[in-house]
Protein backbone atom coordinates (compact mmCIF):
# COMPACT_ATOMS: atom_id res chain seq x y z
CA UNK A 1 0.00 0.00 0.00
CA UNK A 2 3.01 2.31 0.45
CA UNK A 3 4.13 2.24 -2.50
CA UNK A 4 1.15 3.40 -4.29
CA UNK A 5 0.21 5.82 -2.27
CA UNK A 6 3.64 7.35 -2.90
CA UNK A 7 3.20 6.83 -6.63
CA UNK A 8 0.44 8.67 -6.31
CA UNK A 9 2.17 11.45 -4.41
CA UNK A 10 4.38 11.62 -7.06
CA UNK A 11 2.43 12.27 -10.12
CA UNK A 12 0.28 15.26 -8.28
CA UNK A 13 3.69 16.77 -7.70
CA UNK A 14 4.63 16.28 -11.01
CA UNK A 15 1.38 17.78 -11.69
CA UNK A 16 1.62 20.46 -9.80
CA UNK A 17 4.98 21.76 -11.18
CA UNK A 18 3.85 21.71 -14.93
CA UNK A 19 0.54 23.59 -13.75
CA UNK A 20 3.11 25.61 -12.11
CA UNK A 21 5.36 25.95 -15.45
CA UNK A 22 1.65 26.81 -17.34
CA UNK A 23 0.56 29.17 -14.96
CA UNK A 24 3.75 30.96 -15.57
CA UNK A 25 3.43 30.80 -19.62
CA UNK A 26 0.14 32.44 -19.08
CA UNK A 27 1.43 35.69 -16.99
CA UNK A 28 4.15 36.07 -19.22
CA UNK A 29 1.58 36.33 -22.18
CA UNK A 30 -1.26 38.17 -19.63
CA UNK A 31 -4.33 35.60 -19.99
CA UNK A 32 -6.15 35.28 -17.23
CA UNK A 33 -7.21 31.06 -17.40
CA UNK A 34 -10.43 29.60 -15.60
CA UNK A 35 -11.14 26.29 -15.51
CA UNK A 36 -14.88 25.07 -15.31
CA UNK A 37 -15.90 21.98 -14.06
CA UNK A 38 -19.19 19.99 -13.75
CA UNK A 39 -21.55 16.65 -13.92
CA UNK A 40 -21.81 15.56 -17.64
CA UNK A 41 -24.66 17.75 -18.75
CA UNK A 42 -24.62 20.48 -16.20
CA UNK A 43 -24.27 23.25 -18.39
CA UNK A 44 -20.29 24.04 -19.20
CA UNK A 45 -20.56 24.66 -22.97
CA UNK A 46 -23.74 26.65 -22.73
CA UNK A 47 -22.45 28.67 -19.98
CA UNK A 48 -18.91 29.25 -22.27
CA UNK A 49 -21.11 30.16 -25.41
CA UNK A 50 -23.18 32.70 -22.94
CA UNK A 51 -20.20 34.09 -21.78
CA UNK A 52 -18.37 34.52 -24.94
CA UNK A 53 -21.36 36.03 -26.75
CA UNK A 54 -21.90 38.63 -23.72
CA UNK A 55 -17.81 39.21 -22.95
CA UNK A 56 -16.09 38.97 -26.35
CA UNK A 57 -16.39 42.86 -27.46
CA UNK A 58 -14.54 43.59 -23.75
CA UNK A 59 -12.06 40.73 -23.91
CA UNK A 60 -9.95 38.19 -26.46
CA UNK A 61 -11.07 35.06 -25.50
CA UNK A 62 -10.54 31.83 -26.22
CA UNK A 63 -11.02 28.03 -25.13
CA UNK A 64 -9.47 24.88 -24.66
CA UNK A 65 -12.33 22.11 -24.49
CA UNK A 66 -11.59 18.65 -22.75
CA UNK A 67 -13.79 15.47 -23.36
CA UNK A 68 -13.23 11.90 -23.59
CA UNK A 69 -14.42 11.62 -27.12
CA UNK A 70 -15.91 13.61 -29.95
CA UNK A 71 -15.69 17.74 -30.39
CA UNK A 72 -19.12 18.59 -30.22
CA UNK A 73 -18.67 20.64 -27.32
CA UNK A 74 -15.56 22.42 -29.02
CA UNK A 75 -17.88 22.90 -32.44
CA UNK A 76 -20.31 24.75 -30.48
CA UNK A 77 -17.72 27.31 -28.58
CA UNK A 78 -16.03 27.77 -32.31
CA UNK A 79 -18.98 28.87 -33.52
CA UNK A 80 -19.33 31.53 -31.62
CA UNK A 81 -16.28 32.69 -32.79
CA UNK A 82 -13.02 32.26 -30.70
CA UNK A 83 -10.07 30.82 -31.31
CA UNK A 84 -10.72 27.23 -29.85
CA UNK A 85 -8.83 24.34 -28.96
CA UNK A 86 -10.20 20.40 -28.70
CA UNK A 87 -7.90 17.97 -26.20
CA UNK A 88 -9.36 14.46 -26.68
CA UNK A 89 -8.42 12.95 -23.04
CA UNK A 90 -8.07 9.20 -24.87
CA UNK A 91 -10.39 8.18 -22.18
CA UNK A 92 -9.38 10.18 -19.05
CA UNK A 93 -12.10 11.14 -16.54
CA UNK A 94 -9.93 14.56 -15.99
CA UNK A 95 -7.68 17.04 -18.14
CA UNK A 96 -4.27 17.23 -16.21
CA UNK A 97 -1.47 19.44 -16.66
CA UNK A 98 0.75 17.86 -19.35
CA UNK A 99 -2.64 17.66 -21.77
CA UNK A 100 -3.23 21.65 -20.75
CA UNK A 101 0.44 22.46 -21.51
CA UNK A 102 0.19 20.81 -24.90
CA UNK A 103 -2.78 22.90 -26.20
CA UNK A 104 -1.01 26.27 -25.35
CA UNK A 105 1.11 26.25 -28.47
CA UNK A 106 -2.25 25.87 -30.22
CA UNK A 107 -3.69 29.46 -29.08
CA UNK A 108 -2.94 32.73 -29.59
CA UNK A 109 -1.33 33.94 -26.38
CA UNK A 110 -0.53 36.74 -26.80
CA UNK A 111 -3.67 38.10 -28.49
CA UNK A 112 -5.91 36.56 -25.51
CA UNK A 113 -6.88 37.85 -22.39
CA UNK A 114 -9.11 35.60 -20.59
CA UNK A 115 -8.83 31.37 -21.77
CA UNK A 116 -11.66 29.34 -20.41
CA UNK A 117 -10.84 25.56 -20.49
CA UNK A 118 -14.10 23.38 -20.45
CA UNK A 119 -13.21 20.30 -18.17
CA UNK A 120 -13.99 16.84 -18.86
CA UNK A 121 -17.60 16.15 -17.32
CA UNK A 122 -17.16 14.58 -13.99
CA UNK A 123 -17.16 15.43 -10.46
CA UNK A 124 -14.76 13.88 -8.61
CA UNK A 125 -11.23 13.25 -10.87
CA UNK A 126 -10.53 17.08 -12.05
CA UNK A 127 -10.69 18.15 -8.47
CA UNK A 128 -7.48 16.27 -7.76
CA UNK A 129 -5.75 17.80 -10.90
CA UNK A 130 -4.59 21.21 -11.44
CA UNK A 131 -3.43 22.72 -14.48
CA UNK A 132 -2.21 26.19 -13.89
CA UNK A 133 -5.54 28.01 -14.11
CA UNK A 134 -6.02 31.48 -11.77
CA UNK A 135 -9.63 30.34 -10.75
CA UNK A 136 -11.51 27.21 -10.72
CA UNK A 137 -15.44 27.49 -11.06
CA UNK A 138 -18.16 24.51 -10.75
CA UNK A 139 -21.40 24.30 -12.06
CA UNK A 140 -23.89 22.80 -10.27
CA UNK A 141 -27.40 22.23 -11.75
CA UNK A 142 -30.92 21.94 -10.36
CA UNK A 143 -32.12 18.57 -12.20
CA UNK A 144 -28.74 16.77 -10.32
CA UNK A 145 -30.06 17.33 -6.77
CA UNK A 146 -29.54 19.78 -3.81
CA UNK A 147 -27.25 16.88 -1.81
CA UNK A 148 -24.13 17.28 -4.30
CA UNK A 149 -22.09 19.58 -2.01
CA UNK A 150 -22.41 16.82 0.71
CA UNK A 151 -21.94 14.15 -1.25
CA UNK A 152 -18.33 15.62 -3.47
CA UNK A 153 -16.82 18.06 -0.92
CA UNK A 154 -13.64 17.32 -2.66
CA UNK A 155 -14.73 18.96 -5.39
CA UNK A 156 -16.86 21.91 -3.98
CA UNK A 157 -13.83 22.52 -1.50
CA UNK A 158 -11.24 23.44 -4.48
CA UNK A 159 -13.21 26.20 -6.41
CA UNK A 160 -13.48 29.69 -6.03
CA UNK A 161 -16.92 30.34 -7.38
CA UNK A 162 -19.95 28.48 -7.95
CA UNK A 163 -22.36 28.56 -10.70
CA UNK A 164 -26.16 26.59 -10.20
CA UNK A 165 -27.46 26.41 -13.71
CA UNK A 166 -30.75 25.59 -14.84
CA UNK A 167 -32.88 27.81 -12.37
CA UNK A 168 -35.52 27.84 -14.72
CA UNK A 169 -36.88 24.90 -13.74
CA UNK A 170 -36.20 25.02 -10.21
CA UNK A 171 -39.88 24.58 -9.71
CA UNK A 172 -40.47 20.83 -11.44
CA UNK A 173 -37.43 19.49 -8.86
CA UNK A 174 -37.55 19.01 -5.03
CA UNK A 175 -34.60 21.21 -5.03
CA UNK A 176 -33.58 23.38 -1.70
CA UNK A 177 -31.33 26.00 -2.50
CA UNK A 178 -30.65 27.01 0.95
CA UNK A 179 -29.80 23.42 1.76
CA UNK A 180 -27.62 23.72 -1.10
CA UNK A 181 -26.37 26.81 -0.03
CA UNK A 182 -25.83 25.18 3.45
CA UNK A 183 -23.60 22.26 2.27
CA UNK A 184 -21.50 24.91 0.27
CA UNK A 185 -20.75 27.03 3.08
CA UNK A 186 -19.73 24.26 5.40
CA UNK A 187 -16.78 23.40 2.70
CA UNK A 188 -16.03 26.72 1.63
CA UNK A 189 -17.22 29.57 3.54
CA UNK A 190 -18.54 32.77 1.67
CA UNK A 191 -17.65 31.20 -1.83
CA UNK A 192 -19.35 33.32 -4.61
CA UNK A 193 -22.70 31.82 -5.62
CA UNK A 194 -24.13 32.26 -8.80
CA UNK A 195 -28.20 30.83 -9.54
CA UNK A 196 -28.64 31.50 -13.03
CA UNK A 197 -30.31 30.31 -16.15
CA UNK A 198 -28.17 29.47 -19.14
CA UNK A 199 -31.57 29.63 -21.21
CA UNK A 200 -33.64 32.27 -20.30
CA UNK A 201 -30.34 34.23 -18.94
CA UNK A 202 -31.68 35.09 -15.43
CA UNK A 203 -28.72 35.58 -13.49
CA UNK A 204 -26.59 35.88 -16.35
CA UNK A 205 -25.16 39.43 -15.13
CA UNK A 206 -23.91 38.74 -11.98
CA UNK A 207 -21.94 35.86 -12.70
CA UNK A 208 -20.40 38.10 -15.79
CA UNK A 209 -19.77 40.90 -13.00
CA UNK A 210 -17.68 38.64 -11.01
CA UNK A 211 -15.69 37.01 -13.80
CA UNK A 212 -15.06 40.74 -15.72
CA UNK A 213 -13.88 42.10 -12.26
CA UNK A 214 -11.39 38.96 -11.55
CA UNK A 215 -9.62 39.21 -15.30
CA UNK A 216 -10.14 43.57 -14.72
CA UNK A 217 -7.87 42.95 -11.32
CA UNK A 218 -5.56 40.65 -13.21
CA UNK A 219 -4.93 42.41 -16.12
CA UNK A 220 -4.07 45.65 -13.92
CA UNK A 221 -1.76 43.64 -12.44
CA UNK A 222 -3.77 43.23 -8.88
CA UNK A 223 -4.16 39.39 -9.32
CA UNK A 224 -5.59 37.27 -6.18
CA UNK A 225 -3.85 33.91 -7.90
CA UNK A 226 -5.53 31.38 -6.21
CA UNK A 227 -5.92 28.06 -7.79
CA UNK B 1 4.54 5.20 -21.68
CA UNK B 2 4.60 1.28 -22.30
CA UNK B 3 5.58 1.18 -18.55
CA UNK B 4 2.41 3.18 -17.63
CA UNK B 5 -0.21 1.31 -20.06
CA UNK B 6 1.07 -2.01 -18.64
CA UNK B 7 0.83 -1.11 -14.94
CA UNK B 8 -3.07 -0.80 -15.96
CA UNK B 9 -3.48 -3.53 -17.92
CA UNK B 10 -1.94 -5.77 -14.86
CA UNK B 11 -4.00 -3.60 -12.53
CA UNK B 12 -7.51 -4.18 -14.94
CA UNK B 13 -6.31 -8.06 -15.00
CA UNK B 14 -6.40 -8.75 -11.23
CA UNK B 15 -9.65 -6.85 -11.04
CA UNK B 16 -10.95 -9.19 -13.33
CA UNK B 17 -9.60 -12.47 -11.95
CA UNK B 18 -11.35 -11.37 -8.44
CA UNK B 19 -15.01 -9.99 -10.44
CA UNK B 20 -14.70 -13.68 -11.67
CA UNK B 21 -14.53 -15.13 -8.39
CA UNK B 22 -17.01 -12.54 -6.70
CA UNK B 23 -19.49 -13.47 -9.49
CA UNK B 24 -18.68 -17.29 -8.42
CA UNK B 25 -19.74 -16.61 -4.65
CA UNK B 26 -23.03 -14.96 -5.99
CA UNK B 27 -23.60 -17.66 -8.33
CA UNK B 28 -23.00 -20.35 -5.42
CA UNK B 29 -25.64 -18.55 -3.18
CA UNK B 30 -28.08 -17.87 -5.79
CA UNK B 31 -27.86 -13.92 -5.95
CA UNK B 32 -28.23 -12.29 -9.44
CA UNK B 33 -26.38 -8.95 -8.79
CA UNK B 34 -26.88 -5.94 -10.78
CA UNK B 35 -24.47 -3.10 -10.94
CA UNK B 36 -26.13 0.75 -11.61
CA UNK B 37 -24.26 3.06 -13.04
CA UNK B 38 -24.98 6.85 -13.82
CA UNK B 39 -23.85 10.43 -13.23
CA UNK B 40 -24.32 12.29 -10.20
CA UNK B 41 -27.95 13.22 -9.49
CA UNK B 42 -29.22 11.15 -12.77
CA UNK B 43 -31.73 9.13 -10.25
CA UNK B 44 -29.60 5.34 -9.63
CA UNK B 45 -31.12 5.78 -5.68
CA UNK B 46 -34.63 6.82 -6.80
CA UNK B 47 -34.82 3.85 -8.85
CA UNK B 48 -33.56 1.43 -6.49
CA UNK B 49 -36.24 2.27 -3.44
CA UNK B 50 -38.80 2.63 -6.73
CA UNK B 51 -37.77 -1.01 -7.43
CA UNK B 52 -37.53 -2.40 -4.04
CA UNK B 53 -40.97 -1.36 -3.26
CA UNK B 54 -42.55 -3.11 -6.60
CA UNK B 55 -40.44 -6.08 -6.05
CA UNK B 56 -39.73 -6.75 -2.57
CA UNK B 57 -42.91 -8.93 -1.83
CA UNK B 58 -41.39 -11.50 -4.98
CA UNK B 59 -37.68 -11.40 -4.41
CA UNK B 60 -35.64 -10.77 -1.29
CA UNK B 61 -33.33 -7.81 -2.26
CA UNK B 62 -30.17 -6.71 -0.66
CA UNK B 63 -28.23 -3.41 -1.44
CA UNK B 64 -24.49 -2.25 -1.70
CA UNK B 65 -24.33 1.55 -1.94
CA UNK B 66 -20.46 3.35 -3.52
CA UNK B 67 -20.18 6.84 -2.57
CA UNK B 68 -17.11 8.89 -2.31
CA UNK B 69 -18.46 10.94 0.86
CA UNK B 70 -21.51 9.94 3.16
CA UNK B 71 -24.10 7.40 3.83
CA UNK B 72 -27.23 9.69 2.33
CA UNK B 73 -28.02 6.88 -0.11
CA UNK B 74 -27.56 4.30 1.23
CA UNK B 75 -30.20 5.45 4.30
CA UNK B 76 -32.34 6.16 2.10
CA UNK B 77 -32.20 3.17 0.53
CA UNK B 78 -32.16 0.66 3.90
CA UNK B 79 -35.16 2.91 4.73
CA UNK B 80 -37.36 0.91 2.55
CA UNK B 81 -36.48 -2.31 4.42
CA UNK B 82 -33.83 -3.87 2.81
CA UNK B 83 -30.37 -5.13 4.34
CA UNK B 84 -27.76 -2.29 2.60
CA UNK B 85 -24.24 -1.99 2.78
CA UNK B 86 -22.02 1.39 2.23
CA UNK B 87 -18.80 1.28 0.23
CA UNK B 88 -17.13 4.30 1.13
CA UNK B 89 -14.17 4.52 -1.55
CA UNK B 90 -12.32 7.03 -0.06
CA UNK B 91 -12.29 9.74 -2.79
CA UNK B 92 -11.96 6.82 -5.49
CA UNK B 93 -14.74 7.79 -8.77
CA UNK B 94 -15.59 4.14 -9.07
CA UNK B 95 -16.57 0.72 -7.43
CA UNK B 96 -13.77 -2.31 -8.00
CA UNK B 97 -13.79 -5.63 -7.42
CA UNK B 98 -12.01 -5.52 -4.69
CA UNK B 99 -14.34 -3.06 -2.54
CA UNK B 100 -17.02 -5.27 -3.78
CA UNK B 101 -15.68 -8.35 -2.60
CA UNK B 102 -15.00 -6.62 0.93
CA UNK B 103 -18.94 -5.62 1.16
CA UNK B 104 -19.96 -9.06 0.57
CA UNK B 105 -19.30 -11.39 3.75
CA UNK B 106 -21.64 -8.14 5.61
CA UNK B 107 -24.87 -9.44 3.30
CA UNK B 108 -27.27 -12.50 4.13
CA UNK B 109 -26.04 -14.08 0.34
CA UNK B 110 -28.31 -16.97 1.17
CA UNK B 111 -31.16 -15.27 2.07
CA UNK B 112 -31.34 -13.08 -1.14
CA UNK B 113 -32.48 -13.68 -4.67
CA UNK B 114 -31.43 -10.00 -5.91
CA UNK B 115 -28.58 -7.49 -5.45
CA UNK B 116 -28.64 -4.13 -6.17
CA UNK B 117 -25.28 -1.82 -6.57
CA UNK B 118 -25.19 1.74 -6.55
CA UNK B 119 -22.12 2.44 -8.31
CA UNK B 120 -20.09 6.28 -7.60
CA UNK B 121 -21.73 8.80 -9.42
CA UNK B 122 -19.60 9.06 -12.53
CA UNK B 123 -20.48 8.28 -16.19
CA UNK B 124 -16.53 7.48 -16.86
CA UNK B 125 -14.77 5.51 -14.41
CA UNK B 126 -16.87 2.61 -13.47
CA UNK B 127 -17.32 1.37 -17.04
CA UNK B 128 -13.74 0.28 -16.73
CA UNK B 129 -13.95 -1.72 -13.76
CA UNK B 130 -15.56 -5.00 -13.44
CA UNK B 131 -17.70 -6.31 -10.11
CA UNK B 132 -18.89 -9.33 -11.24
CA UNK B 133 -22.75 -9.08 -11.59
CA UNK B 134 -25.00 -10.48 -13.98
CA UNK B 135 -25.96 -6.92 -15.36
CA UNK B 136 -24.86 -3.67 -15.62
CA UNK B 137 -27.68 -0.98 -16.08
CA UNK B 138 -27.05 2.56 -17.26
CA UNK B 139 -29.32 5.38 -16.10
CA UNK B 140 -29.71 8.64 -17.87
CA UNK B 141 -31.59 11.60 -17.18
CA UNK B 142 -33.49 14.13 -19.27
CA UNK B 143 -31.93 16.89 -17.97
CA UNK B 144 -28.43 15.51 -18.90
CA UNK B 145 -28.34 16.17 -22.45
CA UNK B 146 -29.52 14.22 -25.19
CA UNK B 147 -25.81 14.06 -26.34
CA UNK B 148 -24.14 12.03 -23.63
CA UNK B 149 -24.51 8.77 -25.80
CA UNK B 150 -22.04 10.27 -28.18
CA UNK B 151 -19.69 11.88 -25.71
CA UNK B 152 -19.44 9.00 -23.13
CA UNK B 153 -19.13 5.88 -25.41
CA UNK B 154 -17.47 3.52 -23.26
CA UNK B 155 -20.11 3.48 -20.70
CA UNK B 156 -23.04 3.07 -23.12
CA UNK B 157 -21.03 0.34 -24.82
CA UNK B 158 -20.70 -1.46 -21.90
CA UNK B 159 -23.87 -2.07 -20.39
CA UNK B 160 -26.93 -4.16 -20.94
CA UNK B 161 -30.12 -2.13 -20.75
CA UNK B 162 -30.37 1.81 -20.46
CA UNK B 163 -32.66 3.54 -18.14
CA UNK B 164 -33.53 6.87 -19.30
CA UNK B 165 -35.29 8.80 -16.02
CA UNK B 166 -36.95 12.32 -15.23
CA UNK B 167 -38.88 11.77 -18.52
CA UNK B 168 -41.98 13.84 -16.59
CA UNK B 169 -39.93 16.92 -17.29
CA UNK B 170 -38.95 16.23 -21.05
CA UNK B 171 -40.96 19.17 -22.59
CA UNK B 172 -39.21 21.60 -19.68
CA UNK B 173 -35.85 20.65 -22.22
CA UNK B 174 -34.46 20.43 -25.51
CA UNK B 175 -33.99 16.45 -25.19
CA UNK B 176 -34.56 14.75 -28.62
CA UNK B 177 -35.18 11.32 -27.68
CA UNK B 178 -34.67 9.49 -31.17
CA UNK B 179 -31.42 11.14 -31.51
CA UNK B 180 -30.37 9.83 -27.77
CA UNK B 181 -31.79 6.79 -28.93
CA UNK B 182 -30.11 6.55 -32.19
CA UNK B 183 -26.68 7.13 -30.29
CA UNK B 184 -27.05 4.13 -28.06
CA UNK B 185 -27.88 2.21 -31.14
CA UNK B 186 -25.05 2.83 -32.85
CA UNK B 187 -22.91 1.83 -29.63
CA UNK B 188 -25.22 -1.21 -28.88
CA UNK B 189 -27.53 -2.69 -31.03
CA UNK B 190 -31.30 -3.55 -29.60
CA UNK B 191 -30.37 -2.32 -26.05
CA UNK B 192 -32.80 -2.66 -23.74
CA UNK B 193 -34.36 1.09 -23.37
CA UNK B 194 -36.47 2.56 -20.39
CA UNK B 195 -37.64 5.78 -20.91
CA UNK B 196 -39.70 6.15 -17.19
CA UNK B 197 -39.87 8.31 -14.27
CA UNK B 198 -39.02 7.71 -10.64
CA UNK B 199 -41.28 10.82 -9.93
CA UNK B 200 -44.59 9.63 -11.25
CA UNK B 201 -43.95 6.38 -11.95
CA UNK B 202 -44.51 6.94 -15.87
CA UNK B 203 -42.48 3.69 -17.46
CA UNK B 204 -41.56 1.84 -14.63
CA UNK B 205 -43.79 -1.22 -15.32
CA UNK B 206 -41.83 -2.10 -18.89
CA UNK B 207 -38.17 -1.62 -16.47
CA UNK B 208 -39.85 -3.84 -13.59
CA UNK B 209 -40.94 -6.53 -15.79
CA UNK B 210 -37.24 -6.68 -17.73
CA UNK B 211 -35.54 -6.95 -14.11
CA UNK B 212 -38.27 -9.53 -12.96
CA UNK B 213 -37.53 -11.40 -16.21
CA UNK B 214 -33.90 -11.06 -15.48
CA UNK B 215 -34.25 -12.63 -12.15
CA UNK B 216 -36.61 -15.08 -12.60
CA UNK B 217 -34.23 -16.77 -15.88
CA UNK B 218 -31.39 -16.69 -13.86
CA UNK B 219 -33.50 -18.29 -10.47
CA UNK B 220 -34.49 -21.19 -12.92
CA UNK B 221 -31.13 -21.76 -14.08
CA UNK B 222 -31.83 -20.10 -17.81
CA UNK B 223 -29.21 -17.43 -17.07
CA UNK B 224 -27.66 -14.92 -19.59
CA UNK B 225 -24.35 -14.22 -17.89
CA UNK B 226 -23.31 -11.14 -19.60
CA UNK B 227 -21.20 -8.06 -17.36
Amino acid sequence: MTTRVSVVEDILSANDKLAASNRARLDAAGVFAINLMASPGAGKTSLITRTVEALKDEFRIGAVDGDIATTLDADRIAAVGIPTVQINTGGECHLDAVMFQSALPSLPLDDLDLLIIENVGNLICPASFKLGVHASVLIASVPEGDDKPYKYPVMYRGVDAVVLNKMDVLAAFDFDVDYFRQGVEVLNPGLAFFPLSCKTGEGLDAWLAWLRNEVRKYVSGDSGAHS
